[in-house]
C-alpha cells in the first residue's frame, strides 16, 4: 500500500470521516475507498446514477477474485448532516481521537464499519493469497441516508445487467445496541407511508354555516386510526405500529376556517401483513371514521418495503460462529428498528446486518471506541476465513 | 367647497378608493377626508398612535358644532389587500365605474359609507345652517382591518382625556346582506381565541417506545372539543360556535415523531356566556380528553371581545324610522357575523351599525352600485334630520 493511503482501520476511519460526504455529496469518500481497494487488488467501478427531481449520486462496486461464491459487503459512505456544529465536543468532520474514542459524523453509521471490512479483507487476502477461492466484493452507495433512489437499487440493477452475481451479503449497519456482538439483524419490518387529505370549504369563523371545517373531521380520523389494533407481533418480529407524524392546514389565521387539512403517517409492520392487506385495513378504518363525520377524504399510500426475514443458513451460521470466536458472545437475532438497504439486497441473495454500536447514530458527538474498530475488524476477518473455508 | 375637492358621494368614494390605504398605510385617504371636512367647517384632529411591535397608525377625529348631543359616525379608511390583482375585472385602486357599478377595494368596506355620511352631513348642514343644535363628529381609523391596537381604542382614550364626549354612534360597516335597509346590527357575538399545545418526545417512527407522539393525543382533544355543546342561541343571538382552524407540527418528515403538536381555535359566543365561564367550559373539556390520553397539554386563551347588544332606545328608533322613510323597508335587528370596532365604542355610548351591502367585502371585484351610494346618503341625511329634531 502506498505511503499516502491509510494503512490501518483507525486511520482509514479517520480519513473517511474527514470527507464531508453529507448526502448527496460524495465528499471524496468514494475516491479514497477506490484508491485503497485498487491498491489491494480490487477492480473498481464508479457508478453515477440520475433521476429527474433527485440529485445525481455516486456509488462504488469493487471486486477481487473471479470465481464464486461472491461474498458482498454493502454499506454507505453518505452521512446525515451534523446538525448544530457548535453543539459537538469536536468538529464533526475532524476525525479526532480523545481518550481512545474517535468522534465524527459517520463514525458508527457507517464509515467505521466500512474501514473494518476493508481492513479485514486486507488481512484475509494477505494470509490466504495462494489458496484463495471465491470473490470478495464491496457495494458502497452514497444514497442510503437520502431518498435511496440513485443508490443500492440501481447498483443491483447494474450488477444484474453485467451478469455479476452476489451470493451472500453482510450489510455493515450498526446493529449492536450496547456492545459489539449483541445483535445480528436478520430482517426488518416493512414500512408504509400514508397521507390523508380532508377537503372542506374555506370561510370566516364568524360564518361557519358558509364554510365546512375539515379540521375536526381529520381529528376524528386520526383518533380512530391511532387506536386501530394491528397485531401482537409475530415469532421473529415486534408488533406492527402506526404513527401519525404530520398534521397541517394551509392557514395561519385563527379566524379563517381552512379549506383543507392534511395528515401523514408511517407504519412499521411485521410479517403478519402484506402491503395489500395492510392498506385495506387502514383504508377501512379511515373510511369508516370519515363516514361518521361526512368527511370528503382522500387517502394515498407510498410503499417503501415489505417485512422480510433471512432464513437460517450458512451465511448466518458463519457470522454467529465468527462473533462467538472473537467476542465470546452469542448474538441475538433481531428484526427491530428502521429500514436499511438490506430491504433491496434481500431480493438478490441472503443478507444479514452486523456492524458497530448504534447508540450515537444521527446524534451530536457520534463516536466509536478505537477498540470497537479492532473488535469488528477481527470479527469480519474471522468471518471471511470461515466463510471461504466452508465454501 | 373648493373646485379640486370631490363634491358628491360618487366622486368622493372614487377619490377614496384611489388612495391605496391597505392597512397600515394611510394612502392619502385621511388627508383627503380632512380636507373635505375642513372645507365643510369641521375641526379636524389627526391622531397618530404607536405601540412596540406594531406599525404606527394614523387616525382622524373631526367635529362640527359645540353643543351636545354629539352624534358620531365611526369608520375606517384602511382596506384589506386586493389579493391577486390580475383576478380583478378592473384595477382594485382605480375607482372605475362600469354600467353604474363602482368597483374597487373598499367600495363597500367601507370607504363608500364614509363618503355617504360626509355627503349626508354636508346636505344636513346646508339645509339647517341657522337653527342647528348639537354636534356631528367622525371617528375614522386606519387600523380596523389590522391588529386594531393603534386605532379606535386609542382614539376613544384620547377623546376621554380631552373631555370630549360622544353621545350616540353609528358605525358604517356594511350591515346589509342583499339590499340597503335589510339589517341594522345592534350587537355582536363575543370572540375568544385559544391555543392548545401538546408536548411529546421526538423520535424515529421505527422506535416508538423511545418517543411520545403528541399527534393522536391532540387529535383526541380536538375531536372532543369540536363536539362540545355550547348553547342553542339566545333571544337576540345565534348559537355560540367553536372552530378549530389551525393544526401543525414542527416536522416535515414522515418517519420522525414530532416533539410537539399545536392547534388553534376561535369561538364566537353569545350573551349566554361570560369570558370566564366560557374559558372554564373549554378548559374542562380539554383537560378531560387530555387525561384520557395522558397528554401533557397547555391551553392558553386570548380574548378579543365580549358579546354585546345595544338596548332599544332613541338612537335605534331614529335609524329604523329613517330607513323606513327612505326605503320603505323595516330593517331586521341582528347580531350575527364578525366583530367590528363597535365592540370598543359600546363602552362609550350606544352604538349601532348600518352601511352598504356586504356581499362582496374582502373579495375580488368588491363593488357598489352607484344607486346604493345615493340610497345610503339619503338614509343618513334623513337620520341626521330626525336625530337632531328630537334632540
Amino acid at each position: 500500500m502506498s505511503a499516502d493511503l491509510p494503512t490501518d482501520v483507525t486511520r482509514l476511519t479517520q480519513a473517511l470521516i474527514r470527507c464531508p460526504s453529507v448526502t448527496p455529496a460524495e465528499g471524496g469518500a468514494l475516491t479514497l475507498l477506490e484508491n485503497v481497494l485498487t491498491e489491494l487488488g480490487f477492480v473498481c467501478h464508479r457508478l453515477t446514477f440520475s433521476e429527474p427531481g433527485t440529485p445525481d449520486i455516486e456509488n462504488l462496486y469493487a471486486r477481487i477474485g473471479t470465481s464464486g461464491p461472491n461474498l458482498c459487503f454493502a454499506g454507505h459512505t453518505d452521512v446525515v448532516p451534523p446538525g448544530e456544529e457548535d453543539a459537538w465536543s469536536v468538529p464533526p468532520f475532524a476525525g479526532e481521537i480523545r481518550d481512545g474514542i474517535l468522534f465524527g459524523r459517520g463514525a458508527v453509521d457507517m464509515k467505521g464499519a466500512i474501514a473494518c471490512f476493508v481492513s479485514a479483507a486486507a488481512a484475509y487476502l494477505a494470509q490466504s493469497d495462494t489458496q484463495r477461492r471465491g470473490a470478495i466484493s464491496l457495494l458502497i452507495t452514497g444514497d442510503e441516508e437520502g431518498p435511496a433512489i440513485n443508490g443500492t437499487v440501481k447498483v443491483l440493477d447494474w450488477l444484474k445487467q453485467q451478469g455479476e452475481q452476489i451470493d451472500a451479503c453482510i450489510v455493515g449497519e450498526p446493529s449492536n445496541p450496547r456492545r459489539i456482538g449483541d445483535e445480528i439483524k436478520v430482517g426488518r419490518r416493512g414500512s408504509l407511508n400514508g397521507e390523508i387529505i380532508v377537503n372542506g370549504r374555506q370561510g370566516h369563523s364568524a360564518y361557519p354555516a358558509l364554510a365546512d371545517n375539515p379540521v375536526p373531521k381529520l381529528a376524528r380520523i386520526i383518533d380512530r386510526l391511532s387506536v386501530l389494533p394491528l397485531d401482537e407481533g409475530s415469532e421473529r418480529f415486534e408488533r406492527s405500529n402506526l404513527e401519525v407524524t404530520i398534521i397541517s392546514v394551509p392557514n395561519t389565521v385563527t379566524n379563517v376556517i381552512p379549506g383543507q387539512a392534511r395528515a401523514a403517517f408511517n407504519v412499521r409492520f411485521n410479517d403478519n401483513w402484506t402491503r395489500e392487506r395492510l392498506e385495506d385495513a387502514i383504508r377501512s378504518c379511515c373510511e369508516a371514521s370519515a363516514a361518521e363525520v361526512e368527511a370528503d377524504m382522500r387517502l394515498t399510500f407510498s410503499f417503501s418495503g415489505d417485512a422480510f426475514c433471512t432464513e437460517p443458513g450458512p451465511l448466518l451460521d458463519t457470522l454467529v460462529a465468527a462473533v462467538r470466536d472473537v467476542s465470546g458472545v452469542t448474538p441475538a437475532l433481531t428484526t427491530g428498528g428502521g429500514t436499511s438497504d438490506a430491504r433491496f439486497i434481500k431480493n438478490a441473495c441472503p443478507v444479514i446486518e452486523f456492524g458497530l454500536v448504534n447508540a450515537t447514530i444521527h446524534k451530536v458527538d457520534e463516536h466509536v471506541p478505537v477498540s470497537d474498530l479492532s473488535a469488528l475488524t477481527a470479527i469480519y476477518t474471522r468471518f471471511l476465513e470461515r466463510f471461504f473455508a466452508a465454501a
